[in-house]
């Protein structure tokens, strides 16, 4: 039974009259066939939802009676009222050359990693770097992380967890932001990038240091800042109201102001305007390391604030994750 | 009593812990001041809402016990849940130089008409223009404008109801959509905005020719439009979901494809990617007339829609209103 018959059925099941449906952005393109599909095949009317989703801790409210999510693995903890993970799959894996060519520049005990959507190749990728003589561990997934060896961009347990085991990570993806926070968290093991889309393989080499360096200064920068702007995420599975609270108390401790911000999509726009000298982020920990060049003032992690403040050494700096 | 001592005794009256604010982008410079001097003098904790807030049409929901909305009038046919509207008043009136120049442009009879930032200096304006022979009319306040005179983007009660009364308009602020709305609405009445800022007048002159001209450019590239993106907007003044059905259900009719698009902020981001041939917009009226020229694919109000499936003619255009 494909996806969409499975779907239906759960429609059937609700007796849903409207379906809500959300898509990442590279998946907009299938958003109105899909639509489509379901309003004649179901009878129901569908709503998309327009609001951009960059995970499975950004499920919307909708006024929908049943909404679908897609291009995102549910997060075990949560608790999503009538939402339908619509399992997109991974493609057909046709050639494993990009899988030697990372491999040959790893040594024997790896961990292997991935995102949800190329998840379905694990177990093939792990058999053919064993009969290749490797020793392949696959971290189990937890309470956030719903698949074995799958990474957010929030949380690397599944790295972590069998990092005694291994000397090297072997990363099947496209983006370099996933094993960065692995690089971060593990610096003394190797970690090299299979990219299925280009077919070929990369060290993520010195892009660890050069993220350290811009850390290193968006901090200095901040250091002497008196108003700081707390960002706090409307996104369930984002929200870390407490911590900001905590944040907030910690800089006034400090004698410096703070402020607490709510906003669903943290943006450069969103900031504009305001008189804070710095910002530090409690949503999507990925914002303030990739997004960095379009933010005007410096844009910190919770820990980066603790080490303005000097309630942390830079020799203990770690990147943040969000852990249930 | 000066506006923050009331709003000091409505959150003691509410015995509120925590107090939310929202701002217009225009009031962002204000937000920490005053989100400072709140949590020292209340003793509460205060979280500013960093997403855009456009009108009393888009109160935002926040976790906390009261709400604080800065720079809108609340609109009376809502219902506001512990939401208190922050009057900054309007700024002195010093001198009338302008208000002069402008009504030197109009007839003797005239409809007086302003936003909600000027709406103080009305009884003066219109003692000064009656003084100098000017019949003055002032529109009432309905279900959604809270004030005599005062224009909302997406509604123009106040000029209409008194349409018979006057040969002209004098408009008292500083952009040209509210006062546009209103020479579409009424064709035949000379509109002369009187701008505070500038301490200048200008006529409108031929704005909405040239206005007319895009919304039917933009109606005949939507006219071979197979896929129809109808836009609903989240915020709870804009949201008009039936009106997006029935539009649906019309380009059906026409046997053209039509999907339903829920979105919070409206923006060429958000539209991008979908394989959609037009869009037309149920959200906020000022979207598809004032920023066109940011969407790559033609922008429709639902009256233009009409127009492109052949329902309403082209000479019985007129002006999208969300009326309650």
């Amino acid at each position: 039974m494909d996806e969409t018959e499975r779907l239906l059925e759960v429609i059937r099941g609700h007796g849903a009259k409207t379906v809500g449906l959300q898509f990442p952005v590279g998946l907009r393109t299938r958003a109105v066939e899909l639509a489509q599909e379901i309003e004649s095949r179901a009878g129901v009317t569908c709503i998309v939802s327009a609001d951009p989703s960059f995970g499975a801790c950004d499920v919307a409210e909708m006024p929908v009676d049943l909404t679908v999510h897609l291009g995102h693995a549910p997060m075990p903890h949560l608790r999503y009222d009538r939402v339908f993970f619509y399992d997109l799959g991974s493609p057909p894996l046709t050639d494993l050359g990009f899988v030697d060519a990372a491999a040959a520049l790893l040594p024997k005990r790896i961990g292997l990693l991935t995102t949800v959507q190329f998840r379905g190749w694990l177990p093939a990728i792990q058999d053919h770097l064993e009969k290749k003589g490797h020793e392949v561990h696959v971290g189990p997934p937890d309470k956030r992380v719903a698949y074995a060896g799958q990474l957010l961009g929030c949380d690397y347990v599944t790295a972590t967890e069998i990092a005694k085991d291994v000397d090297g990570y072997l990363y099947v993806g496209t983006g370099e932001f996933h094993p960065l926070g692995v690089a971060m968290l593990l610096p003394g093991k190797p970690i090299v990038i299979a990219d299925p889309e280009r077919g070929t393989a990369r060290d993520l080499g010195d892009l660890r240091d050069r993220i350290l360096r811009q850390r290193h200064a968006a901090i200095a920068r901040a250091h002497d800042a008196e108003t700081f702007g707390i960002i706090v995420s409307r996104k369930v599975g984002q929200a870390r109201m407490e911590l900001a609270r905590d944040l907030k108390a910690m800089a006034e401790r400090h004698e410096r102001k703070a402020s607490l911000f709510l906003m669903d999509l943290v943006s450069p726009e969103a900031l504009e305007g305001y008189r804070v000298d710095a910002w530090v982020n409690t949503a999507c920990p990925r914002i303030a390391i990739e997004d960095v060049l379009q933010y005007r003032k410096p844009l910190l992690t919770p820990q980066e604030l603790e080490v303005v403040l000097g309630e942390r050494d830079w020799k203990d700096y770690v990147f943040d994750e969000i852990r249930a």
